[in-house]
């Protein structure tokens, strides 16, 4: 795909994205103002907006008139609540977002718990009004969803990477870290857009495990530029992962091996990709340029 | 209903709640080990399992062979999460719950934190995943409970209860926080067994409108019993509400004004659950009960 022509469409797909969160979920003023404006706060806090992106580029690669928005919106509510809670000082204790007050900072610590608390539930509510006139398609949403945030993948990352580096160095506990801190949500981006799209069940089951192939590599590419990048390049310091005790692939494989499970992962991701019915052109691109970015 | 006929029914739900818990959700052995333990841990901490008992028995009333064993799961997994949550430092800052102590002082801080946050993704596979061959029914179960558990109403309650008496004693205050903190749940919970019972719209909703009704109700008599009744028949300290702040019913409207409000919300619950085409005896018996009751 031309670069010209992957920018336009990147673009596009972040401005829908965007919108949709703008358009799906409470205003900052509903009451309570203080709990939604903490939600909205967070929500709007900018990003790659990467788990949408995914989302609607899968749905749009199987049906370029499907309606993805529902299911775009609830995966950024689930991102955004798992940044909030791990934002808590029980948790990695973090007072900047993005260059912003994080939201404990901006709000209170009751405030932002309970904010994550809500957006949980918001991201199915959207699931089940969103495709309501497609039930089996809302229930599988839901059901892809649920299981990607629950206590085996998000929260079970979130849980064994507790302790860093200090909690034990095996690279079975960091496949187990990989796969559900970062590389489930991309996974279910991908197959909920493809559900979203009609893909046939063989054809979401290669998008879901594309999401997970480049998701991991997303992580590693992570891991990688903290290590080796300068921080101007970078926009934040360099060798920050050593220095906190975090656990990451190229602490514990080093550089080279890094890199080439960097390009092995993608590989896989854009064979799956490339294997199903539908239009993944930009997906590739988009999986490619994840691996290939210096920030 | 004669009263040993109620008992044994009254048994047998909790029973198969308890019994329908346990084979439902993860064991505390799986991996993560130590996030399904403190799951485990709060799910089995007991109470009166009220939410799926009324759940199970408005299913039966309409469809005596109807399996409401995964909604009534999905209930208390959001139940648990929610208590979980409440007791944190940042919130209530209890170190007790139900004589034991509270999630994050028999573990920790961020394990507790984390496990409230995986009982919600595994209240909604629950639904999912029980209700796939009625994939209208899960997605109508799936909304009910989403909205329920959400910023309007659950954590909208929690979020306006903040302060307690100290951020201003409303009666418009005190009905959203009455409505949310506690009636929603019990309305989801009757309105989720009529669903699964198969009950007509009109009757789903009377369910709702009965369970909201009795749980601000049940609320009331909470309030009611910690100004009048004497410690030792009540098994905790009297007057600890008004010492704490609590921001209560009783407090702004006074004993009679409680009792009568008691007596008109169970009389417009009861009505509600005997104009449906269920056979509702036992949730009207379990109604007057509650609020009766003396404990």
């Amino acid at each position: 795909m031309e670069a010209s022509l992957f920018q336009s469409r990147h673009e596009a797909f972040i401005t829908q994205a965007e919108s949709a969160l703008r358009r799906l979920t409470p205003a900052a003023t509903a009451r309570p103002a203080r709990l939604h404006g903490a939600m909205r706060y967070s929500l709007e806090a900018g990003g790659k907006r990467l788990r949408p992106v995914l989302c609607l580029a899968a749905a749009a690669a199987f049906d370029p008139g499907a309606d993805a928005d529902h299911a775009a919106t609830a995966l950024e509510c689930v991102h955004t609540y798992s940044l909030i809670h791990d934002d808590l000082p029980c948790m990695d204790d973090s007072d900047l977002r993005r260059g912003r007050p994080s939201c404990h900072k901006a709000f209170d610590e009751a405030t932002a718990l309970l904010a994550g608390d809500a957006l949980q539930p918001l991201a199915f509510e959207l699931l089940a009004v969103g495709y309501a006139d497609r039930p089996a398609l809302a229930t599988a949403l839901v059901r892809e969803l649920a299981v990607t945030a629950g206590s085996t993948l998000l929260v079970g990352g979130q849980t064994e990477d507790m302790g860093g580096l200090a909690a034990g160095a095996s690279a079975d506990r960091l496949e187990f870290i990989l796969l559900g801190k970062t590389a489930a949500m991309l996974s279910a981006s991908c197959a909920m857009g493809a559900l979203v799209g009609g893909a046939s069940a063989e054809d979401v089951e290669r998008c879901r495990r594309a999401g997970r192939a480049a998701g991991i590599a997303f992580q590693l590419v992570d891991d990688l530029l903290d290590l080796t990048a300068d921080a101007a390049q970078l926009g934040k310091p360099v060798g920050a992962d050593a220095q906190n005790g975090k656990f990451t692939y190229a602490g514990l494989h080093g550089v080279d091996a890094t890199k080439r499970r960097i390009e092995q992962l993608t590989a896989e991701a854009v064979s799956h990709l490339q294997s199903t019915r539908g239009d993944t052109a930009f997906l590739v691109e988009l999986v490619r340029r994840m691996a290939a970015r210096r920030t």
